[in-house]
C-alpha cells in the first residue's frame, strides 16, 4: 500500500510536512510506504536534516510546481499539472498510490478529486467528512463540514447514505447511528432543507436514522454519523476545534478537550469519489500530518469507497 | 420601572422561578419592581416557604391557565387567554409592565409578541438574540439563534443594523463591530445567502462591517455583533453553551468557560418588537432567573427598543 503526501502543502510546509511523515514511517506497518511529492532536492535536503536513516518506506517524487493556498483551485490545476497536487492525483488515478494526502490549497483537492478521480456514480455531490470526538469514547463522523454550503434535501439523504457505510466500514461500527444536525429533536423543526430531509432519512431503510440532534448534542455521544449542510457543518465544526484552543488559552488540560485539537485525526476525507483523498488543515503541524498517514492507511485497509459505489450502483 | 415574570413557565417552574425572582428581589433598585404572574395560591406558598419578608417590591398578578411546553403556540394562546404568558402579554401591551420575561414555551412567547406588541413597524422578521462570552471580556450580541430557520439576504442585513443598535444603547459599544458568520474570510465566500447579505451589510454605513468571522472565531473578541441566520445561530450557539457542560463533565472549572454557561446570562431577547420580551431556558435554574431580570432592567433602561424603531422610520 502506498500513500501519498504533498510535501508541499499547508502552511508550515515542507518542512512541518516532512517531519510528521517521517513520524509516521518510524511506524508504520510492513506492507505500507510513503510517497513524498514535492521539489526533489528542497525534500531531500529536509529528510537529510530530520534523520538521515531509517527512511526505506519514504519513496520521493519530483513535482516542480506548487500551488499556492490563494490560487483559483480550476484554474492552477490546468496550468500547473507538475504541481505536487497535480502530480498527487496523477498517481491516484493511475492505481500507483492507494491514497493521497495534502494540506495545501483545500480547493485545488477538490477540484483535483473530481477531474482525476472524479465522482462515484449515482453521488450527487461528494462532500468533506470531519471528526467529532465523543465524551463516551470514540469520534463521530460529520457530513458535510464544508464542500457544499448550500444543500438540497437529497444531498443531506445521501450524506447520511454515505457516512454510514464510511463510519461502519472505517471504524467498524455496527449499525452506526445516523443523526441530522436541528435546530430542535421534533421532525417538524428546523429549516424547509432540513424538515424535507429528515423525511427523506427516514425512509431510507437501509440507514439506522435516529432522527435529530441540536449543537448541544455534538459531543455528547449521541449519534455515529452527524448529518448537515456545509455552511452549518464547517462553522459547528470550527467552533468544535476552538474548544481545544480556548482550553489552552484558559490553561487547561485535559484527555477529551485534546481529542478536539484538529491534530488528534489530523485529516478529512473527501467522501463520495472514487478514491481515497484526504485534505489536512493549512495549519498542519507534524503530528497532524502523522495521524492524517494513520487515517489514510485505514481508509484504504477498510475500502470505504468501493463500499460506497457498490451501495450506489 | 416593573418587570414582569411569568411564575409558571419553565421545567422547574414555578419553585425555580420564584426562588430566582427572591435572589433578584434582595437586590433590586429602588425604582424597580417585579410583577410575577401566576397561580395566586401557589405563588404565595412558595414565597412564604423561600422568604416570608422582604418582598415589598414582589407584585403577584393572578393567572388561572399555564400554557405547556408542547403545546401548540398560536392555538394555546388563542385558548388561553388567561395563561401566565397571556395575561403577561397583556400587561406589556397596556403599558402596565416595562418588560415580559418567561421560561415557558418559546414559540407562545414569540407568537404572543407577534400578536400584542407586534413587530416594529420595517422589521423583516423579528429574531433571538443571544449572548456569546468573548475570551477578551465581554458578551458579543448574536442574532438570530432560533427564531427564523430559513433567512433571506435582507433579514440578515436587518439583524446586522438591529444588533448594532442594541449592542450599542444595551451594551454602551460605541460603534460595534459587525461580522457575518460565514466559512470563510473572503467575501464571495458561503452559501448564496451569506454571499449576498455580505454584500448587503457592506453597504450599509449606518454599521460599522467588519467583514467575515468564521466557526473557530465564535469565542475570539473579533466581533460585538455576530450575524447569521436562525439555524446555525443555533446550531452554534447551543454547541457554545455545551463547553460548560463538557467542562463541568471533565471536572474542569474555570472562569471563562463559566460564561459559556446559559446562566451566566439568563435570557435572550426578542429584538423587532414595540416592547421588551425575554425568552430564558426551559432548564433556568434560579440564578439564571435573576441574571434574566437584570437583562431586563438593562434593556428597559437603555430603551432599545424605541431606538431601534426610530433607526427603522
Amino acid at each position: 500500500m502506498k500513500i501519498a503526501v504533498d510535501a508541499m502543502g499547508g502552511d508550515f510546509a515542507p518542512d512541518a510536512i516532512i517531519e510528521g511523515v517521517l513520524m509516521a514511517a518510524a511506524e508504520l506497518p510492513e506492507n505500507v510506504a510513503i510517497v513524498l511529492i514535492g521539489k526533489q532536492a528542497i525534500m531531500q535536503e529536509l529528510i537529510k536534516k530530520h534523520n538521515a536513516e531509517a527512511v526505506a518506506n519514504i519513496e520521493l517524487v519530483n513535482a516542480d510546481d506548487v500551488i499556492d493556498m490563494s490560487e483559483h483551485p480550476t484554474k492552477a490545476l490546468s496550468q500547473k499539472p507538475n504541481s505536487s497536487i497535480g502530480v498527487g492525483f496523477k498517481l491516484l488515478k493511475e492505481g500507483k498510490v492507494q491514497a493521497f494526502c495534502s494540506a495545501g490549497n483545500t480547493g485545488a483537492m477538490h477540484v483535483g478529486a473530481l477531474f482525476s478521480i472524479k465522482a462515484i456514480e449515482g453521488i450527487l455531490r461528494p462532500c468533506i467528512a470531519g471528526f467529532v470526538p465523543q465524551l463516551t469514547g470514540g469520534y463521530a463522523v460529520m457530513l458535510d463540514i464544508g464542500a457544499n454550503a448550500d444543500c438540497k434535501p437529497e444531498m443531506l439523504a445521501q450524506f447520511g447514505h454515505i457516512g454510514s457505510i464510511y463510519a461502519q466500514s472505517t471504524f467498524n461500527i455496527d449499525k452506526p447511528r445516523v443523526a441530522l444536525m436541528n435546530i430542535g429533536s421534533e421532525e417538524q423543526k428546523g429549516s424547509l432543507v432540513a424538515q424535507a430531509a429528515h423525511q427523506l432519512l427516514k425512509e431510507n431503510h437501509r440507514i439506522n436514522f435516529i432522527g435529530n440532534i441540536e449543537g448541544g448534542d455534538f459531543f455528547g455521544g449521541h449519534a455515529d454519523v452527524i448529518i448537515t449542510d456545509g455552511f452549518t457543518g464547517n462553522t459547528m465544526f470550527k467552533l468544535g476545534e476552538s474548544f481545544y484552543k480556548v482550553a489552552a488559552q484558559r490553561g487547561l488540560s485535559d484527555e477529551f478537550l485534546d481529542k478536539t485539537n484538529y491534530e488528534s485525526v489530523g485529516g478529512s476525507p473527501i467522501l463520495g469519489v472514487n478514491g481515497n483523498v484526504i485534505i489536512a488543515h493549512g495549519i498542519s503541524s507534524p503530528l497532524a500530518i502523522k495521524n492524517m498517514i494513520g487515517l489514510a492507511i485505514r481508509q484504504v485497509e477498510s475500502d470505504a469507497y468501493t463500499k460506497i459505489a457498490q451501495a450506489l450502483s
